[in-house]
């Protein structure tokens, strides 16, 4: 078993079972948690139809990184393992959210998302609005269970992350950014900006907020949110790679949509080759705050971050 | 000083000095936490047009019922001030969202709010649907600051009551329900249980999380829930009443467009004489719960609740 000191290849660590056996538990909390039957369903007397929006937009679907990062970030610290999966669930369903609403006619107009009709294509616009914003505040409701057991001082801290990573400081905040520049030459360092809030914040904020679950120390946390800033905006940078080198088919969603669109992305900002280099460079000061984190066992982490990088879709 | 076994006029307590003190505090603390300014602002570093629109839906406007009711609630309990303060406020950019998205052309497509263009009029779809979206973060954010002494239960209670109320089977759902029952005879129990989700959870809520910020008996907390649950639907009955007698410029919006828009009201299920009836019989309703709450000073409460009757827009 490597450590968090041995820099070895996270091929010694089989990642694809663990995320096999964690994507089920989310799977499963999700379905368990988004849905209008007594007495799991957290939603017991919402409208039917409108539950089924929400569980159109969050079930079946997605590489659940966010909630995958949440899970492997807690494993690292050793946290609480209830608190952790509800807030998997709590923060992917602010990604659904986000999704649901930037798909809209209003903003981006796509009809296609994860190889389905996107939201309001298949339930009207009023309905994609409401789901979406329900959803969100779902997710508030998942991290403040009343009887699980879970310290409401975890309860907090989760409900404080979530919000400053999902708010007008971070993805909403990048998303606005993101209309604003439709058109717009952006310096990287504005580029840099947008992607740090619109993507980065709420994959930074997993990975914090699984850290959260348990104890850690100023250096620890300072080290995991470094390590989760870099992932968070290789992310991105391998989105923009990806929207120009792969097929709809393969990313499940419209590619080359960015530059039809005339929106300023990594490759259209540093070219191609300096966008995969700055992924790498990203990838090793990912690797590098993960040491300096001193975990009991990062692996998980290390493997998600290189799955980040060498992803296809 | 009357007390809750009193049954006193509300006369004698005075509401006007009460209301101006305390909106005045509420005013100024939503400027203070909607905005980008340091340090106080929460918003340091986003981006200054979504701020604007966030500012813009929230501030200088509205009668801030629910603010009042969470910090009447909060001294009936001899609460923390401080988490009232920031409960009042979440509260309130709560029901800011929500009147941006309804406002939406895919929702109720009105122009006119609180006498002026709504949010997307102003600044486009695209950013009333953002801000919406930051406001409702934002209110989860001001409910769990890291270092104001405001204990970590009280943060979590807040949090779990907020988003019952906003999400699916509270104010979320109720527009979903009022969405589809457009040219659909209601009964009056389906037309009370959307209005009691779409208006009453976040008023009912406002109660409680006032309630949450101090100590309560189960007895309390269950009487003022069922306050809570009264004033909500009558403020629902007495809105749709107005809708019918008053004109736009008294109400601020406009008047009429319910029976326009052919959506079941109290007045077109219960007729006038009878939906006045039935204000007056929540407001009983409301008093009597109060009476059985045996706070140590409800008389902003019971005033508050009078005021919601009575108002006339």
């Amino acid at each position: 078993m490597m450590d968090g000191g041995s820099g070895a290849s996270p091929d010694s660590f089989a990642l694809a079972p663990w995320s096999a056996a964690h994507l089920a538990s989310v799977e499963a909390a999700l379905s368990r948690w988004v849905t209008t039957d007594a007495p799991a369903g957290q939603l017991h007397g919402a409208p039917a139809d409108l539950v089924q929006a929400m569980r159109y937009a969050v079930l079946d679907g997605g590489k659940r990184l966010r909630p995958l990062l949440v899970l492997a970030a807690c494993e690292a610290v050793r946290g609480h393992a209830g608190a952790a999966l509800r807030a998997a669930c709590a923060v992917e369903l602010i990604h659904a959210y986000s999704l649901v609403h930037d798909d809209m006619p209003c903003m981006d107009n796509d009809v296609l998302r994860r190889g389905k009709p996107t939201v309001h294509v298949q339930f009207g616009e009023a309905s994609a609005l409401l789901a979406g914003d329900a959803l969100q505040a779902l997710a508030f409701e998942l991290l403040t269970p009343e009887d699980e057991g879970i310290a409401p001082d975890i309860q907090a801290r989760l409900c404080r992350l979530l919000a400053r990573a999902a708010g007008s400081a971070g993805m909403a905040g990048g998303q606005a950014i993101d209309l604003a520049s439709v058109g717009q030459p952006l310096s990287e360092h504005q580029l840099r900006d947008m992607h740090q809030r619109k993507t980065g914040a709420l994959l930074q904020g997993s990975v914090l907020m699984g850290a959260a679950c348990g104890p850690t120390d100023a250096q620890q946390w300072e080290a995991l949110s470094d390590f989760g800033a870099a992932i968070g905006l290789a992310f991105q940078v391998v989105d923009d790679i990806l929207d120009v080198t792969a097929d709809s088919a393969t990313l499940g969603k419209t590619a080359g949509k960015d530059a039809l669109a005339d929106k300023p992305t990594y490759v259209s900002v540093l070219g191609l080759d300096r966008s995969r280099r700055y992924a790498d460079d990203l990838l090793q000061a990912a690797r590098a705050a993960l040491l300096r984190a001193r975990l009991a066992d990062p692996s998980a982490l290390r493997a998600l971050a290189h799955m980040v990088v060498d992803r296809s879709h």
